[in-house]
């Protein structure tokens, strides 16, 4: 993976700390909304890292797919990628 | 939390698998759109859980405070929850 | 509708006098991600429209059918439309 | 633009007309959640044309741009485009 391996991974860890506490929450049967907003803040934090995670795509393995004059297959790729995000 | 909690703890814990599953792959430094496609898969088991939260929601809670006359707080947080749905 | 009929008609207006536009530029062959922006930025509009009319529906019609005791309807209706909205 | 002309304007006059009678139903008072179901159907026509847009770009400009040898233009742009669909 091209993109910043500490900072995503640190995104994760994130995340998972906050999962761990959504299952506490749910132990204590706490209410509805600061479950769901919890799991919204959570979801927020993993589109973050696939945005650096596929800026870092983009900047890196396609460029170099290009360079080497075979840039079919991430083409391929960054279609299907793309037609799924506007689903 | 008025969602079947085995249910959505079950969602949580395998959201969080997949978590430790992709600090694994960034470890080992694997393909971009590995990771992405996994944080992605990752992204739709939140929401999930997240629907699920808020479907038990409006029938339990909402309707609970329409049915004991004060629904005035829930629904302003109805309304903002929507209006977050749709930003 | 219980929005403010003259807001709401003058972002659709915006967003037809868009459509017209886009219309015209496929005509004149234009650029495909110029075309693909102007998608977007009409997208926003009706986005912004239905956000009008979504607030002004919770606080005007499911007020209404609150204080007259009969919510059923309009808690349904709102449960599928977050679950639409999340999905 | 690559997309089929004719497929993509057929899709924008659908959404024009669509708009169309939103302004009716909104002229004849109707109710703001069939309002709002519209607004969302034409939304998706949108979303549907730009899809087509894309997948027309990539397998056009984007194709033509690397087999030319200039490819940095299109990469920015895609990239660019990547992060706004994932904001």
């Amino acid at each position: 993976m091209r993109a910043d391996h500490e900072q995503v991974s640190r995104l994760l860890k994130t995340a998972r700390g906050q999962i761990d506490g959504i299952l506490k929450m749910i132990e204590e049967d706490r209410y509805c909304m600061d479950v769901s907003n919890q799991l919204m803040a959570t979801q927020s934090i993993l589109k973050k890292a696939n945005r650096m995670v596929l800026a870092a795509h983009m900047d890196g393995c396609v460029r170099d797919a290009i360079e080497s004059g075979k840039p079919e297959e991430k083409m391929e790729e960054l279609a299907a990628l793309l037609d799924k995000l506007m689903s």
